[in-house]
């Protein structure tokens, strides 16, 4: 059996990042940049004013001292003349400081009077005063390629005068579900029959973790219709199948799909919940097998396919970040399978993470599942730890999951 | 000049969750359920089996027993008679464990031999058998009113037999920059002229909040062009401005909206960056008047609108939760102004999150904050700090921001 970390590398490694597509502005908020992003402007283009005030020299900004105000130049309208000896030109944030004045006096520290104003506080040279690139300059290095696009980071495109970006296409994850006994959510049920929850959890997956999900239709636990499915994937970057990784009789996928060349990679893990996990290949299709269990499927999704995802967005950094968190009931030593323990996790007062594992385990509870704030990580043969001790866990309490 | 925390009171106070709308399943990804959700089906529906393997009286099981095998019982086709005794059912995962039986032997633990199986490892009541409702049972409350549904909320929810949910309908963010000085990405650019960015990062951070931006045409420096707006608010659940909300003759929004019956609540708030945040009601409509610089804008956004959209869009917990960071380097004593320092954030070896706190914190500086990892919050008079010191922070390193 192979070890997570181990099939991890081995379904990640041979990925690939979707090509490009160009998107506008707003439709690149969530989606990865393709290539790295550089400034087409200088921001600020020019040295402009900080505060609404008075531009002038710092020289006649003496405490007491009256100064005339020969202009205004309100942001987008710079001022077309000097500002000489004793003269002043009003401003606005963003204004353009003009020629001649080297200083803003604010207008909270002078009085106007008319065509004059007054100086309460006394002026500095460069005070006030945003310097012509002190954001960025032209051809600056913004965003390098693999940036999951935020609103900061579409604002920053935007700052920098890019209508268009070119982001990594969406994977499109085809999901099949297979087994006699699974039927759609509402549809009538027979003696015996499963309502279908995986395909419809994983798509959700899917969506976190920013590709397109198809749900193809159930396979019953027929051979050819399994292996029919070869022949729908063409533009699918990944085929996810849930149920019929094990070795029993109606664990078809692996037979079926072999009659269209099926290339096996592995289907053993050493972890729990989940140990028979299918990987391998059609055509040039990666497919991962997961378990039927839900709380299985979802784990090993989350372990495997979340960072497939993460690599053929184009993500530069996919590595699953575990947390520390401390626990509040002794956990018992482990056998040699990985285990991946349902817990709550809440934060104690001082702020620390605090996990408490839950009592039952068993791979289907998906409403245990479901209240899962994190799975704390118990790699092979780890000791028995007594309630205090920090685990490493992997939080699920984030948007999406 | 009011605190953040009043300041936000007294915007999200007066808000109530947007109604109701009908979505199927897969719609319902990332919405708020509207109502609780209860089980329409008991899962598992009857007493099956855990494993592929064989269904007998725990009795017959003993090591080295011979036991007939009478049946089988693929998942989704329950056997149709009775398990008499030394008889076995083949079962699968899932299957229904036959009337008679009262335990699965894994097919690991027996030897097949045509039609019969001899026991290897010694049965034990219950053992390997899932019980009906372990997971849930009809009519039991599944998931509360005012959840974010997730993908294993999804699932939990088709599991429940459920093809469609009530969510609440996502909130809908009208956006209006105005400022003669700012023209679109892409568009000429005169001297003077600043590309708009705030419109289309808060855009985005509608988007992570679950809303949907609509961002209108730049409004000129110009009373009427901005008043028109209020005509425009059919349908909008809250409208931001960006720009105009400070006290020089340039900054319009306020007087202009006033002309329309804008109710004006606050305008000052004892914050750093963006003091000048005004709030108040178009009719029905709340306002939010965003700074114009962009700092200012996105942090006013993350402070008072996300949590605005929280309670609009139904969830429960809307609460801005900080977390613990340690210092790399020390903080100045702060004023009567709440300051937010843009920071970055990394974990130390240990785990520990890690605070630096930018050099510059100049609020026009939008390629700093696009490479923050968080905000450190610095109260009103808060004391200096010394590197190693704790700190409270908001991360802005989540998807979406």
């Amino acid at each position: 059996m192979l070890s997570v970390e181990e099939a991890r590398a081995r379904i990640v490694g041979p990925l690939r990042p979707t090509p490009a597509e160009t998107v506008s502005l707003p439709e690149a908020w969530g989606r990865v940049l393709a290539n790295p992003l550089h400034a087409r402007l200088t921001q600020p283009p020019a040295d402009v004013s900080a505060m609404d005030g008075y531009a002038l020299r710092a020289e006649d900004g003496q405490a007491g001292a009256r100064v005339a105000v020969i202009g205004h130049a309100p942001a987008g309208r710079p001022f077309p003349g000097q500002v000489g000896q004793g003269q002043a030109v009003r401003l606005f944030t963003g204004s353009v400081v003009p020629e001649g004045a080297d200083c803003v006096l604010p207008q909270e520290e002078v009085d106007r009077d008319g065509d004059s104003i007054a100086v309460r506080e006394a002026a500095r040279p460069g005070r006030h005063i945003r310097r012509t690139g002190q954001d960025f300059r032209q051809g600056a290095p913004l965003l390098p390629a693999g940036a999951r696009l935020g609103a900061r980071a579409i604002g920053l495109i935007a700052a920098a005068n890019h209508p268009w970006v070119a982001v990594h296409r969406q994977p499109r994850i085809a999901i099949l579900a297979t087994g006699d006994e699974i039927v759609l959510p509402g549809e009538p049920l027979a003696v015996g029959s499963i309502v279908s929850s995986n395909a419809h959890a994983l798509a959700g997956l899917v969506r976190a973790g920013g590709g397109i999900p198809l749900v193809l239709p159930i396979a019953p636990d027929d051979s050819a219709a399994i292996a029919s499915v070869a022949d729908r994937l063409s533009g699918i970057d990944l085929l996810l199948t849930t149920g019929g990784a094990s070795v029993g009789e109606h664990d078809l996928v692996q037979t079926s799909l072999a009659t269209r060349g099926f290339a096996l990679d592995f289907w053993r893990i050493a972890m729990r919940p989940g140990k028979p996990l299918l990987f391998g290949r059609l055509g040039d299709v990666p497919v991962l097998g997961l378990p039927g269990n839900p709380v299985s499927a979802f784990v090993c999704a989350f372990l495997f396919l979340m960072p497939a995802l993460n690599r053929l967005c184009g993500l530069t950094n996919d590595a699953l970040r575990s947390v520390e968190a401390r626990l509040t009931a002794p956990v018992a030593a482990n056998d040699r399978r990985a285990d991946h323990l349902r817990a709550a996790l809440t934060p104690d007062p001082a702020g620390t993470l605090v996990a408490t594992p839950f009592d039952r385990q068993d791979s289907s509870l998906l409403l245990l599942l479901a209240n899962a704030g994190c799975l704390i990580l118990r790699p092979p043969h780890a000791p028995a730890l007594q309630a205090g001790a920090n685990v490493p866990v992997l939080r699920l309490d984030l948007d999406g999951l």
